[in-house]
């Protein structure tokens, strides 16, 4: 049997009962935290709480070889991960691994940062688009540096419909965590090379360190946003499209926003 | 102060540690279960596991008359919530209320749904487009039976641009918890009076107690998957947009879709 389990948001106190009584009840317990991973904690607390020897798996031992995999075939193991379980594209691809080892699986499902953003912001959850994904800047062979339009195009479709978009920063172990503040900075040179205005005077949401006691949610115009200071990761940007009254009150009120944002709003 | 926790999926287990000790921390604790709801419990079983005594909140004393956040002013007032908290404006509009009288708020963040089914099903959970809900047909005052069209559109709007619609079916006191199939004919209905080719003939995939020990993940083309039997709710459907092939293997291979899905993926 194995079981993907959702550690939550920010520490070692956000996994949920059920799966707290899982991993104990576990014979052997992995987890990985490079898709993901939780800033309020670390491997220790969390073997402390947890009561149990958890090993950590490298994005080859998930992707590449997953021979651990096998011990499910008789023995109980649980894959741990931040976030909500099962949301990254790797840990499907180990499920069907696993299924095709004849391996049971089932999942227990832990808070994810997509929904988080929601309350944090008061941002109605279904009005969101698409959400999208800011890569650090990379060197092309011919050693120019390169910025990916994606993001920016996919802000530009959802804000067309009125929708609002999420967009993850990049978690990479070489480059860093992305802020709020360099993601907003890539987006307005894409925007400037472009020529095009859409983010750039409009409104932004940052959101730093979900699910910890005291997160920070300000709201401000992007171009006044980038120089904001957000203190340690992780990060997560939201650009708005349409703003509802009550949106627009909730991030004036919640996250500071300037009181503009009621004036404009439906 | 006044802490808003969500509870997650199911049953009285799926609450964070966390938000454990916050309930147990609490002087009151309020919970609503209109706006969203945990079918594998009751507030006897989880005033039991919680040690707390549960005041089970009316709509009314929700959105018309909260008397009851006046408390928060000088005690420890938790309110609960099946899912994410704070996910519906009605939350919103109560944390706003709350913090006009000067209460301090805190979130604990449960597992959602809308994270839950992109694990549940392996369709990744940047694919999806805005959300859409189905509520029950009523009678006009001519006495014709109307149904909404808007859920239709936002299926066709995501469609048009490949991603995936999450479909959240009406829980309704009176006239019940709407099923999948219930879901699949009203689409269906819709789509005959417009003649529309969008649905009919077209992936769709169905959940059934998500968050339970085994819930049902059941795709199949939508005119086949309306006459699927899920079982007890909650329900909650997804009419996905175009299927890359990890996904469309994840649906044929967890959830018993048609082989045909792969054949036609990216």
């Amino acid at each position: 049997m194995l079981t993907f389990i959702g550690l939550g948001l920010f520490d070692e106190y956000d996994i949920s009962l059920k799966g707290l009584e899982a991993v104990r009840e576990s014979d052997l317990v992995y987890v990985e935290f490079y898709t993901s991973c939780l800033m309020g904690t670390n491997l220790d607390k969390m073997e402390k709480l947890y009561g149990k020897k958890l090993s950590l798996l490298s994005r080859e031992d998930v992707e590449q070889q997953p021979d651990w995999l096998l011990e499910a075939k008789d023995k109980k193991v649980s894959f741990l991960t931040g976030g909500d379980t099962m949301v990254s594209t790797t840990h499907v691809d180990l499920r069907l691994r696993a299924e095709k080892l004849g391996i049971e699986t089932r999942l227990i499902h832990g808070a994810s940062i997509s929904s988080a953003v929601s309350g944090l912001t008061g941002l109605q959850n279904y009005r969101f688009g698409k959400s999208a994904s800011i890569p650090h800047p990379y060197e092309s062979r011919r050693g120019t540096r390169v910025i990916s339009e994606t993001p920016y195009d996919i802000v530009k479709q959802n804000t067309e419909i009125g929708l609002h978009t999420l967009i993850f920063l990049d978690i990479d172990k070489e480059k860093g965590y992305m802020t709020v503040n360099t993601a907003l900075e890539l987006l307005l040179e894409v925007e400037e090379k472009r020529g095009e205005g859409l983010i750039n005077g409009a409104p932004a949401v940052g959101i730093a360190r979900a699910g910890s006691e005291k997160p920070v949610v300000k709201a401000d115009y992007a171009d006044k946003l980038k120089d904001f200071d957000f203190g340690k990761p992780l990060h997560i940007l939201v650009i708005p499209g349409k703003l509802h009254f009550l949106e627009a009150e909730a991030l004036v009120k919640l996250a500071g926003g300037p009181i503009g944002f009621m004036e404009e709003a439906d």
